[in-house]
């Protein structure tokens, strides 16, 4: 019997690999001979590189770059073999890295995370994998385009600058100079939106609250991050702010696609870079879990992700969740069963707290049980 | 695959027989062609007669009796078969039965459950099952004797009322009438506290305020207690009022001893009654639950005496209930596994009101992920 401990995290309360582990202590204590394997989820969004320093064999490389407001600071990136570079947006120039009363997209620059690339590139790696969520930036990718030697220029010829304020300025690009060695790269983009650049549904409408972008800022974002599409599709010929996805982490969708780069699920990407399926097919059990699970959990979250591969290769895989709301009915499709980790009438804050020891009880029942009953 | 559902109540939220119907849907939604069988179980308190009823096959027979203020009221026993009456207490002098305002130990009375005795023993039965929780009084089983036959009487040698007020005045007790089929009738009674008839562990020290003693009547009927309890020893011979357990029910435990009765756990009884063991030793999986567990559902609870069935009949059996509290290393020496029916924080409220749907829910949950395991 092998089991397989491939949770998201527990928001709030813990990463996917702090669960994973109490996953794999909670079994062992039940039967200490029992062979596990961890694979810890993400989705692509925060805590994605975390999550895969724990699941796979790679190295970090730490650099310094660019963050979100222009400072100097101190990051990293996996390498996972193959020449392949995860890079997490969010360590670089993420929202998290913000200080509250500082969010605005006035001030914010993705300048950082093409100068990760660039040192990916320098290291030899010929793809990167990049996750996206939890952007603190509105700038349609103008800094990852400076970054990577595009030129932008305002209306007397002068170069802007690199920061959210400065899209609205640009009057043209020049790609010429653009690094040669990315036409030779895959780039691979976690994404699981599917809005466009710009309009109602497009970047600024839709995330640009969040960041901190004022009714007015919104409406002159609109029309700059459309401006700024434009001129970047004239000079690299394509459509790319209309495609879905264009318009995650403050148009860096956009970026992404107008560099080659293709999109995909989080879930999906994540699970590919860390070979789960690999791990999956080697284990007769999967154990998932994650904070909260409803129906969206089957759609694009990594619990749902993990389970679809455990059905598609004959595993049973159960569901471990700080909270199920909802019809079950459709989890079922997939999940051999759903749990809750919480032992009893409590308040969510008290869930949080002690999610640790709720997931390990919960963890050590279920091996009891299901050892109990193989036994039989 | 067969599964027995024999969960105790959900206090506050659903009967025991509600519980079990619950579980058993639960398990015929994922498998409609499962073998089922349901036995709610009870400890012998509240609700005892009415888990009864729809664990085994049974007649109800009505009659009219003393309820516990005096007034006449109907209620019932129930005949299992075997010459067997199950009678209990609280239907027919429960403190449920008298408002609040008016719980008071000087006018209630025990008589009804005497004139049930007599009852069950006209139609022929020669054994009696007495589920005693939940009671009234505090009359030292005074209104049962009398209703059995037993004369009391004052110092002036004028016979005694059957109140609580009235064991006050006894002087002197005569048997010599005492129903006589009694001395050829099995009374088994079900008792989970070991006090004696009286001092400051008996009877009315400790279970005198929730019936509504004052401190006063508390230190009266302590007193009166002992003189009663004498005055029956000398009359039947025998020292009943030290014996564990002679303290329940406001001294029922002490009459019924003195009646020639036996006291057993009341899972125990039950279990017995309702042939619980033969339904576990013909199932495959056995399904308990209750509304709070802790370490203390393993001493006199009926999920305890469930899953030591189960256990020493080799069956798997799970415990799901409305809260795990403490330590479960205790619990898992003999369940296979105890899980909430909770299905995230929720407040207490939220749980009593649902608790039926919650329960479902966990119930199929638990049941899809064993027949996802058994058949792999």
């Amino acid at each position: 019997m092998k089991v397989l401990f491939a949770p998201d995290s527990f928001k709030g309360s813990m990463s996917s690999a702090a669960a994973a582990k109490v996953m794999e202590r909670a079994f062992q204590s039940v039967d200490p001979l029992i062979e596990t394997a961890i694979k810890p989820m993400a989705d692509g969004g925060e805590g994605t590189l975390s999550a895969m320093v724990n699941a796979i064999e790679g190295d970090m490389v730490e650099l310094g770059c660019t963050g979100p407001l222009g400072e100097r600071r101190t990051t990293g990136y996996l390498e996972i073999g193959n020449k392949t570079a995860v890079i997490e947006g969010a360590e670089i120039a993420g929202l998290p890295l913000v200080p509250e009363e500082q969010r605005n997209p006035d001030y914010t620059t993705t300048y950082g995370i093409g100068e990760v690339i660039l040192h990916a590139l320098d290291r030899g790696n010929k793809e990167l994998v990049l996750a996206l969520g939890g952007s603190s930036s509105n700038d349609g990718g103008l800094g990852v385009f400076q970054a990577l030697g595009m030129r932008a220029y305002d209306a007397d010829g002068q170069s802007t600058g690199c920061f959210g304020k400065d899209v609205m300025k640009v009057d043209s690009v020049d790609f010429t100079s653009l690094d040669p060695r990315l036409k030779e790269t895959t780039i691979r983009v976690a994404c699981d939106v599917d809005n466009p650049l710009t309009g109602s549904r497009g970047a600024t409408y839709v995330y640009g609250p969040q960041k901190g972008a004022t009714e007015k800022q919104v409406e002159e974002y609109d029309q700059a991050l459309e401006h700024f599409g434009r001129l970047v599709e004239e000079a690299l010929g394509g459509n790319f702010s209309c495609e879905e996805g264009a318009g995650a982490a403050g148009g860096l969708g956009f970026a992404f696609l107008a560099l080659g780069g293709r999109l995909f699920s989080g879930a999906e990407l994540v699970s590919d870079a860390i070979q789960l399926e690999e791990a999956v097919k080697k284990s007769d059990m999967i154990i998932t879990g994650e904070g909260q699970s409803d129906v969206q959990t089957l759609y694009g979250k990594a619990p749902g992700y993990v389970a679809k591969l455990a059905k598609e290769n004959g595993k049973p895989v159960i569901l471990l969740s700080g909270s199920l709301d909802g019809p079950m009915d459709e989890l079922n499709t997939i999940f051999s069963g759903c749990f809750s980790i919480v032992p009893g009438p409590r308040s969510l804050g008290s869930c949080i707290e002690n999610g640790e020891e709720y997931l390990f009880e919960a963890c050590r029942q279920m091996a009891h049980l299901i050892w109990t009953i193989l036994q039989k």
